[in-house]
């Protein structure tokens, strides 16, 4: 029941010295920086060279308690040294200084470095393919389902049409189809054309963009606790089942993939069952429609599990698991060859991923594994949610819905109005915790890994004083 | 007149030790690599390790002069040693494992990493903003065209209306509106589904994919030599604008923008005249249609200049020009301030571009300014064009269409069918020089920008020997 302890040096508690954030030398630097990039979200400027396992500082010599770790996706937390030694390995400088063009001249190294990634796939995927993002890993990934999809209808051997490959070059059916992808209401899978049609979080993320004409359907949204809804909270599942078969057997075009979070984070962090996941696997299947699960945000440890998606074992296994974040690569997890293209070059670009962040994301991985993360995630998980649920009992207005029971530190609880919601997050930072936010009114946490009980008590105390200033 | 001479322990000539490439150790190793990589496509598997200067080892101890050098995308050699200087940086090391979401945590580096790539910013541009591949820097480019062009409809600071609010969340219009990118027959400009919908270069890179219902205009194919044809190749030039205005006057949906590459790269390396380039943008400025120049293959330097469009002098500046490949970073350059989105947000992601490749970008562009590379392109694309014209004059049927010309290395010249020109390539990498291939019969040089005369001389040797073989 002990913590890995990587960062002797890391501070005991949050530091504060300013009485505004941004402070007055980020706000500086923050001047100069827009000139050159759009600095206007940003919270503060960081000093990553300062920065300390589950501490963020900032060039005003504050230091956070980071419960967002860049928006969910620093696994094990600043400056860590397994990172730091495979940052500084032969591999890494090869990968950097000699970035390969992988499908044409693979490096010696290739092997090696997806063989460590191949370690952490889910459960029932033994296949990798690699991208650079979020966005992109769903993207290739409803390639990938459209190439299935189509292969499955003429056969995978089968040679393209003459009328297919006059018709695809002029972006036009049969060779270019008009199929769909079919995602879920307050789904967040990313910001390009294809994945921003998928994304149905806020406007502001789709605004002026032309998208695909594909459907969302509903995602279910459970009353907590969960414990004690069971029955309505199985029917709200059977509601939003209803409605995706529906949409698969009415929408205008085929529904050649489905997408969903196993977790809808930034949608204000919705939870879905097992029994929702299992069945959209029997419906998937009946309709011939390739299931995708977007572990984007959700995956590499955080809920308690290696993948989010395994608490809910899907029987037979999804088809297609997307990866990025705290994987700091990215790509999809697949199992069945057929998933491979039935010809080279289709699914194929210059760069196939960026070997610099397969070697992070498999020294991360290796960490994970060899010092039992998860296990760790879950103790403090637990440790955590019974400290808030004490806070909830005590100011229950401040803590509804609070949700992300057994699913380790991925936790989150809403406040009344996206006001008090941003009034929060604000005190806390300057109280020393950098918390985020999702959806309009929810709070999320997303520490990293190595975060334990001694960060959650300094978390619980700096919330306390901030909830009751509210 | 000298070149740089980082690699004083490059090979003096090429080492072919093995009778068929790949070599029974590649083929050993790619055997295994297929089990967890697609491939097909490898030619060998290179030994990066052993690699120096223009010359790319595989794993069977052959060494290739290496005139593709990764699809293009390697500046200066390999394992340069201002590049392994960059790689052992502190900078990189926090930028590789403490990568931060910088639109809200930007780093204290960040400025000065975005200064050093602006220096290279093409004439007329002061703006970056950062992506993470050819695809993703023209994909974030459309969605700042996209954004510019209903803000100018719409006034910059119009808040949006209620039915666009709701209806971007059904993927319709108005908030997602019917607006198209017009590009041209042979283009390419990534493999995602936006991008893939302004690529036309084969149906193998476009079958089964959806795509937006786009136009593609005629790019002007001219006759060789150049000077030789001014007359046709004006009235080509004619022919294929007046082409590109009908679409825009007429196309089912507005074209918000237009996407051009200076030479067509993978569509067989077809230039486009200054007049025309010119004339894009007075075509442009009459119908309110974006002008982006996508560089990705034909920026930093191989062409001569920084990036080939500056030959052209386009007056006023073009709009958005994207950037990928050579650079190793990717992204977009602009000028105009209104490509700010008016909210933030908007044109925003976790990641906003590789810090990694970031700090290798302003590595390279450094070498190329601090040795003035650019100039020694020129002397030794003019030194190997004529060697080319002599082969062309002792065997016309070979070379056909040599092109490239007063453009640096990047020169092209056509087989007379695809099966020769497969042939060709592949007793070049018999005789050791690693040459690739672009649209179905031709040739492409795509070598560094450290490639000098001596290489020239062993290429023409090699090539020369497997030409009186076909």
């Amino acid at each position: 029941m002990t913590s890995i302890n990587y960062y002797p040096n890391e501070p005991t508690k949050p530091i504060v010295k300013t009485s505004n954030v941004p402070g007055p030398e980020s706000q500086k630097q923050l001047e100069q920086l827009d000139k050159v990039f759009d600095a206007r979200a940003a919270y503060f400027v960081a000093d990553y060279e300062k920065s300390d396992g589950n501490y963020i500082f900032d060039v005003d010599g504050n230091a956070y308690l980071d419960l967002y770790a860049q928006i969910a996706s620093i696994a094990l937390g600043y400056n860590n040294p397994a990172l730091i030694k495979a940052a500084q390995s032969p591999e890494m400088i090869r990968a950097l200084v000699d970035r390969p063009a992988p499908g044409n001249f693979p490096s010696a190294d290739m092997a090696k470095i997806l063989a460590k990634i191949l370690q952490f796939a889910p459960k029932g995927q033994d296949h990798v393919w690699s991208g650079l993002s979020g966005a992109d890993a769903n993207e290739l990934a409803f390639k990938a389902a459209f190439m299935y999809y189509r292969a499955r209808e003429r056969g995978y051997e089968t040679e393209f049409s003459a009328e297919e490959n006059v018709s695809v070059m002029e972006n036009a059916a049969p060779g270019a189809p008009d199929l769909a992808v079919l995602s879920f209401k307050k789904a967040f899978h990313g910001r390009l054309f294809a994945s921003g049609s998928t994304t149905v979080s806020k406007p502001i993320h789709k605004l002026d963009f032309p998208a695909f004409d594909w459907p969302h359907a509903e995602y279910p949204t459970y009353r907590y606790p969960l414990e004690k809804y069971e029955e309505e909270n199985h029917k709200e599942d059977d509601r939003c089942l209803e409605i995706v078969e529906q949409l698969i057997k009415t929408w205008k075009s085929p529904v050649a993939a489905l997408i969903i979070e196993p977790i809808q984070s930034e949608g204000g962090d919705n939870h879905a069952s097992k029994y929702f996941l299992q069945k959209l696997r029997d419906i998937t299947l009946k309709y011939n429609v390739v299931y995708i699960i977007d572990e984007v945000q959700t995956g590499v440890g955080a809920t308690g599990k290696n993948w989010c998606h395994e608490y809910a074992d899907i029987q037979p296994p999804v088809d297609l698991v997307t990866f990025s974040k705290k994987m700091q690569s990215a790509g999809y997890f697949f199992h069945d060859p057929k998933f491979i293209p039935n010809k080279p070059y289709r699914q194929f670009n210059t760069w196939c991923g960026e070997p610099a962040r397969m070697i992070i994301a498999g020294a991360i991985v290796q960490e994970i594994i060899d010092h039992d993360l998860t296990s760790q995630v879950n103790r403090v998980g637990d440790y955590l949610f019974k400290k808030l649920e004490a806070l909830q009992t005590q100011y229950p207005a401040k803590f509804q819905n609070l949700r992300g029971k057994n699913r380790g530190t991925f936790i989150a609880w809403d406040l009344p109005t996206p006001t008090e919601r941003d009034t929060l997050l604000k005190k806390l930072r300057l109280h020393g915790c950098n918390v985020g936010g999702c959806s309009t009114n929810s709070v999320r946490l997303r520490p990293t890994l190595t975060f334990d009980e001694k960060h959650v008590d300094i978390f619980i105390d700096a919330l306390s004083k901030c909830v009751t200033e509210l």
